[in-house]
């Protein structure tokens, strides 16, 4: 509430935060909004140029005994806005905050998407809206000319204009501004417009970059430093919009398959870590290069960055040795959150760009996890939450407000298809969808690059022409939870080799036996031993959740929700019927794509996140698996196979993934290009998942 | 006071500050200390293991009625002290204050001097007690070991001790530190020294050094980049002692003599700026190098640095083109104070080492004149203060407690023996002193590097040895203020062509006179152009005095201060005389050497002081003499030369400049070594002067 304002002033509420105040006839709509605290965005302060202020005026009237027009409750359009109209065009309703004033009751509607330049305008990676409050603003200012008489510094007339302005107390000014302040200042005619930083308490306000004239434009970029892809949204810190999303293999995979053999090579190798930390480094300006060009902005445009990581590319990322996270205690250099320069780390973006990256939880539980915490929020649910993000370590956090737990759990690479003897990375050819017929034992399965099942009209030309490689790893899932639910293995995982008699498709081979999924070039089959590698990696899996609801003192959970590519492509019910995760109303768990990424974006746009996530992870128990005297035993009672006859009669009921999620999850990969070239970056993304 | 003491608990009188409180029996001495405000410096955090926390237990008696001993009053060395003394040394009365409790009533006095380490003393280059309050503090902590359990970061379990030890919450980290916290904490068995910077609100504490175990040093340089010498103290900034001074040629005189030739050199050379930029921070390396070889200190162990510089250097330092200031309306790309880093201006010390740049207060009156402001403190004395600093411009600063102005006058290159027909730079064998016999007519003079006068024995010998070479810029003073004091040249300036029948000295040379100071190779005279030079040079000075004086509305002033190497050279008598400065008491004109480089260091030693004299220099009015409508007037007017006649009579009493000015001047010069070396020394500090 405004609190000057007299009873009889006109009543404004702004939608969709529905905060509302009275404010004498003649306030701007965009003093009226900030001083409700109401985020609306300005470049220009307030000359109408910018028209990143639009408002739509949807009403005018509380009074419920007469109807008016809210043409009478707004003033007309005056010159400057009608310019901007007539020049850059504005839409039926809208009208620049700045320039129109209150003169009776209103309701304003402050849209979320104001879109200014041209930009290409993607498909929405993420289907959730988050509040603004970026860490960088832009600020027009028109700065007095040199005067001899009192002659304060450019920059000094500049950062006084700041204040006058925009309120900002003597901020301070990236070095390297300096030699340019002056030119840029006559280069605009004094007309200039500076970015600040601000991140709360971090320090003064500070001047990143500054550009002749009014600068309309400054873009953020959020990115998930994977062990196998970096995955990175370009978004509008103006208006919140994705502008370009994309995902790049990490090439530090020649140094290592999985983090524990990148460790061994840093201390294998003297200069292992400085090689790494460039590679990634490196790959990093190159996908900021790819997005930057798809969304058709310089890279001189970025001006913020926050970045996700598991804590060993979290490190290496930022030039640290992870040696010490190869063995115990798995001492991480730093846990909390880290603010330094794009030019400390090499990025290619704005000389002035600042960095963020989230805070690590433990050892093993990194700043992926912390952003997938901050985009799925546990902490806010009054219900019983699991998120889980399984790599080669699984992620695990469980809670609600009251209390979050989190721990890692060694699930090792099966998950991923490594260990697995026709697994392969998801590539064109690679079976990703497994079916078992309980009576016949034989299968039909898609593969990558086709919509047709094996036994489908048509799918032998895409065979032809895709070839049948191999298992990818969501579909490994897929396999072994129906050779159990057709009775092919039994609840201990060992297969079947009475069923030889009845099908071909089991066959021994030296003492165990296998189940031929493909008879083809190459066979391919799943052995004993990839079964106990599954059931090894899921009992890992299902022990470190046990072990956490066991600390939370609870038996089910409310809502699971799987994070990451492996989450994304794997079907929850097979998880649920081999025992990955406890059991849940299927309604209830979710695939969430690359939440981590989104936590970073979410980061990126509004300081406010920061906080948050930092106060969490302050809060949040860690738990360290491998000191807890029970883990073991867990670890061996999750090796059966749960007995889900009953359960299973209730899945099988129920649909496969729908199609919402496997859009989500495209989306999450960056890419609304056209179902082939999706499944590419999905291929890339997910190495050899 | 402390608020929950007791009447009843002892009180403790902590000197030379004068601060005093009672406080509970058993109360440490450094507890006391910092409870009062008291700075008393500790590295190790009352482990008494730093010896930084020294004090003088004097007396323990405020009861008038009866003699007690201090023994009682302090309670008797415990065993860390008693191992401290034993290993390090403690003086006798001196106690560890972090290890002696308060037992009862205390004088405690706080030396200023107290070191710790073999560091080489110096004479003390500035003559007076800057209280210490520096921005780097250095804390020792020990850090918990990593605990699966708690698994904070070993950066994060760092700033946990030094909140709770040192009351540090949350403080940033320089990003270069991050890859090496890991083995720094291992290398000192989790026992580490940090280096914290806090300069006010500038930003959160940050920590911008790192050493394993105790580390018990922490320096600063202070350094004066004039345009012809670049002047450097290093200090401790845990004891405030300066351990080495010294001074360099300025390298950018290859691109241009003076100032404004060098702006025109970056004007006519694209690359002109780096280059001179390149110089000048090479200069300072080289000088920040010799000054730690002589204080046998590691520039790894310098820690901040406070930079003076008239305005071009300021900005050639920072990098900055100086085109503006080559011409009107003079415009600073910044003029108020500048926080940077060592590293972002290639500085080769500590690789967090912060940087700060006094203000400037005007296009043309720089962080030199704000440096040598805050030294001498016009702004805090009753009486009104005229600050002169001469070089190419003189930088002019009048004022008292209630107001300040300060002007640049253009007095020319002449003061500094440029322009003049037997100027030459201050180098052995160049004339120092002149004095005419008013009846002959006939000169005595001296030359640097010999303590004789011309008519003295043993002069001829070394003359010999040393040359007669030229006129070194003091002497221009001095000798033209003789010639007119024994009537060779009127008030006007003209020299008497009819004392050419008197005297050989005078001699025709084209249409007007001149006067042959030496007779030898080469001739050493003083012709009428010369003394035109002067006259103009001394001119501009005195009407930017009077113009300030004007200003000030003031007819005299009550005290001079004659900042910079000129005035360290001339006899204000003789300055006097020319109608360089206003009249004065003659007691109230002092030489203060490098007041610019005092006030750095001071900046250095006490943030307070940066806050104070960012906040003078806002309030300063700055003059403009171009602007002026009459300053063409006041030069006119002070053309000629005053009729000292009476004046002159009492002044000539009086001695010349003291040896303490001499003495300080060298001091300032930064060197201590014999006289010879002491007067190279100055040669190429005053270059051509």
């Amino acid at each position: 509430m405004n609190p000057p304002a007299n009873i009889t002033d006109p009543l404004v509420l702004f939608m969709p935060s529905g905060k509302r105040g009275r404010f004498p006839k003649g306030t701007t709509v965009l003093d009226a909004a900030r001083q409700l605290g109401v985020y609306v965005e300005s470049v220009c302060g307030g000359r109408a140029t910018c028209g990143r202020c639009q408002v739509v005026v949807q009403e005018g009237n509380f009074a419920k005994h007469k109807i008016v027009s809210s043409n009478d409750h707004i003033s007309a359009f005056g010159a400057k806005e009608e310019r901007y109209a007539r020049v850059r065009g504005l839409a039926d309703g809208r009208r620049l905050s700045c320039s129109s004033a209150i003169e009776g009751d209103l309701v304003i509607d402050v849209p979320q998407d104001t879109v200014i330049n041209a930009q290409v305008i993607r498909k929405a990676a993420i289907d959730r809206v988050i509040e603004r409050n970026p860490a960088v603003q832009l600020c027009y200012v028109e700065v007095d000319e040199p005067d001899m008489h009192k002659p304060l510094g450019d920059l000094d007339r500049l950062k006084a204009m700041l204040e006058r302005d925009w309120g900002w107390k003597d901020p301070l000014v990236s070095q390297h501004l300096l030699p340019s302040v002056q030119k840029i200042l006559r280069k605009g005619e004094w007309g200039v417009t500076a970015a600040i930083h601000r991140d709360m308490d971090l320090s003064r306000p500070t001047i990143i970059a500054l550009w002749p004239g009014l600068h309309n434009e400054a873009y953020g970029i959020a990115c998930d430093i994977g062990s196998t892809t970096i995955a990175m949204h370009l978004v509008s810190l103006l208006s919140g919009r994705i502008v370009a999303s994309s995902g790049a293999p990490n090439p530090q995979i020649r140094f290592g398959e999985d983090l524990m053999s990148r460790v061994s090579y840093v201390m294998m190798n003297p200069d292992g870590q400085e090689a790494m930390t460039s590679a990634v480094r490196g790959a990093i300006n190159e996908l900021t290069a790819k997005v930057c060009a798809e969304g058709g902005v310089s890279p001189d445009d970025v001006l913020d960055a926050v970045f996700v990581a598991n804590p060993i590319m979290h490190h290496l990322f930022l030039g640290i040795d992870p040696t010490e996270l190869g063995q115990a205690p798995f001492a991480l250099a730093v846990s909390g959150a880290v603010h330094t320069w794009g030019s400390e780390l090499g990025l290619k973006i704005n000389e002035g760009a600042r960095v963020y990256l989230l805070p690590c939880i433990a050892g093993h539980v990194g700043a992926d996890a912390a952003g997938a915490t901050l985009s799925e929020a546990p902490y806010k649910q009054d219900r019983m939450m699991l998120l889980v993000d399984v790599g080669t370590n699984a992620e695990i956090v469980l809670g609600n407000r009251d209390r979050v737990v989190a721990a890692s759990s060694p699930t090792g690479p099966a998950f991923e298809g490594a260990e697995i003897s026709s697994g392969q990375r998801a590539a064109p050819g690679a079976i990703e969808r497994v079916r078992i017929d309980a009576e016949t034992l034989e299968p039909r399965f898609r593969i990558i690059g086709s919509d047709r099942w094996s036994d489908e009209d048509g799918f032998a030309a895409d065979a032809e022409r895709l070839g049948i490689t191999g298992i990818c790893g969501s579909a490994i899932i897929e396999v072994v939870a129906e050779m159990f639910l057709s009775g092919v293995i039994s609840e201990d995982g060992v297969i079947d080799g009475a069923l030889a008699a009845r099908s071909p498709r089991i066959f021994q081979s030296g003492r165990t036996f296998s189940y031929l999924l493909h008879d083809g070039t190459p066979r391919i089959t799943v052995t004993q031993n990839d079964v106990r590698a599954i059931q090894l990696a899921k009992s890992a899996l299902y022990a470190g959740v046990k072990l956490l609801m066991e600390k939370q003192g609870v038996t089910s959970v409310d809502t699971i929700r799987f994070a990451g590519a492996f989450g994304s492509f794997i079907d929850p019910k097979y998880a649920m019927v081999l025992g990955l995760i406890p059991d849940c109303d299927l309604a209830e768990v979710k695939a969430v794509g690359n939440a981590a990424g989104t936590g970073a974006l979410m980061a990126l746009l509004n300081r406010g996140h920061r906080r948050e996530i930092e106060e969490v992870v302050r809060r949040i128990e860690k738990i360290e698996t491998a000191l807890e005297p029970n883990f073991q035993q867990l670890f061996v009672n999750a090796m059966a196979i749960p007995n889900k006859v009953d359960p299973f009669a209730k899945l099988a009921e129920q649909v496969s993934l729908p199609p919402r999620k496997l859009l989500s999850d495209e989306a999450s990969a960056g890419d609304a290009a056209p179902r082939r070239r999706s499944r590419e970056e999905r291929a890339a993304r997910r190495g050899r998942g």
